[in-house]
């Protein structure tokens, strides 16, 4: 994972703009979001499942790219103070904290439209079919049946009642939704059948799962040095999350089951899923 | 235009999408957004370049769509108090009035990514090369180096001296970007040779230009019932426009240069083009 977080903050060093002009500002901004030491968990999926598939790493790296850059636009718009109202992300100042609204606005606006554009860059796959696939299945990951939908369901959790299945929704948009498409974006580089597609799209599902209850305990478990952002936020706020309703002792035990669940998905790749099972209980034993 | 613009609209009502749950509020807003009777002058650009090439009119249609989404979009985050905090478009509430700014911003967000999702889906063309092209070209258009980035030069416009130049730059950049894209839309849906496509560079270049500086002059001499939004509001902000810098008279006299420039451009596709000639000097006489 360290081996792809480099590659990938370097490919991205690269692709993000630069201006000679004082529009620059922008352009910094977005480097700020982007190359801020993430954990590149969807870049380091991108990767592994495109190496099912033999697909050459240069160019899912540049896929990894553009999943991060998604990430990326999306935390920089959840923290804004409409949103989320966060000032501290992987223990630094939000991107409106260091600049400002409308610079965090636009720059996460830009993060996103550079995403599609890498994507339908012919350096990504010879393939221009793969090409256009690969920007339809993102978009749809985080539009408004995606991550974006997720996103409003998260705001307005706080001021209605949610069961189990509304907040198993709202996660499987809000997070799952761009999971899942890093996962099978090594399907649709590597062309592969339909029968391997859909099984990298169900062990993404349970693993989004599985990663969001963890993010669930952390947040009620760890502490703000070692996640790097501000902890009991959900509860201090009165949201429902999967800890809230389950507790602690049952929602561990979910995720343990949801990972176990997500590797069961992978034996149709035999040996060469490996690397993907480890990743299902990393995702349920991290702490941060 | 008014056919375009029915057209148009009628298929961004079936494009746009819904949802059972909650968050069926992002998407009424994007929906409030995007279906408000808007002068749907892009859409018009894109139709017209297509039929220079004899694209199938629902092909194009598809292209106008998208670009309509993107102008929405842009239009969605620069009302937002962080940014322009406009309370009135078009006549009505802005979208962050009518819901609240995180739906705003949401709303927004989601419309970009449908837009670029239209353009990827195979309905849009049967060359999966064109429609990557057209992701690739309208993500180039509305990034930090176009729309976005004039965006940001036209916040940071109010507090720094801005001469012919920069405000010609920032222009080309906020507005320009995407007008030339719907010009050059047409050539790409109709694979047309390089040299076609940089004549529709060319004349959206000049209309472009044309049209902000006839923006401008509205923004001084309009009232806000023709426009459907608060005028003389570039005045009241300090901020250097066209008309400031050049006098009211200089400009009206500009954006007629730029219109004749912009047909001068499409010599070479003959009496085909007379309705994109036709098309740049409504854009220097319309009153709204």
């Amino acid at each position: 994972m360290t081996e792809t977080a480099d590659a990938v903050s370097e490919l991205l060093d690269r692709l993000l703009p630069t201006s000679e002009g004082p529009d620059v500002r922008v352009c910094d901004a977005m480097r700020y979001a982007a190359l801020n030491g993430g954990k590149r968990f969807r870049p380091f999926l991108v990767m592994t499942s495109a190496a099912l598939f033999d697909v050459p790493p240069a160019r899912a790296l540049r896929v990894a790219a553009a999943v991060e850059l998604m990430h990326c636009y999306s935390l920089v718009h959840d923290d804004l103070p409409a949103m989320d109202d966060d000032a501290l992300r992987r223990g630094l100042p939000t991107c409106h904290v260091k600049y400002d609204e409308a610079t965090a606005i636009l720059a996460g606006d830009a993060l996103q439209s550079l995403a599609f554009e890498i994507l339908a860059m012919a350096e990504t796959h010879p393939t221009s079919r793969v090409r256009a696939e690969l920007v339809r299945a993102l978009a749809q990951a985080v539009g408004a049946g995606g991550m974006v939908g997720g996103q409003m369901l998260d705001l307005l959790a706080e001021n209605i009642p949610m069961d189990i299945g509304a907040i198993t929704r709202l996660q499987r948009m809000k997070t799952g939704a761009l999971i899942a498409f890093s996962c099978e974006s090594g399907a649709i580089l590597g062309e592969a059948r339909a029968t391997e597609r859909h099984a990298l799209h169900a062990y993404a599902h349970d693993l989004g799962l599985a990663f969001q209850i963890q993010d669930d305990l952390l947040d009620v478990e760890g502490d703000s040095e070692m996640t790097g952002k501000a902890v009991q936020k959900d509860e201090q706020a009165g949201k429902a999350t999967f800890v809230s309703i389950l507790g602690v002792k049952r929602a561990r035990e979910q995720a343990k089951i949801l990972a176990d669940q997500a590797v069961a998905h992978l034996d149709l790749f035999g040996e060469k899923a490996e690397l993907l099972a480890r990743a299902a209980h990393f995702v349920v034993t991290r702490r941060h």
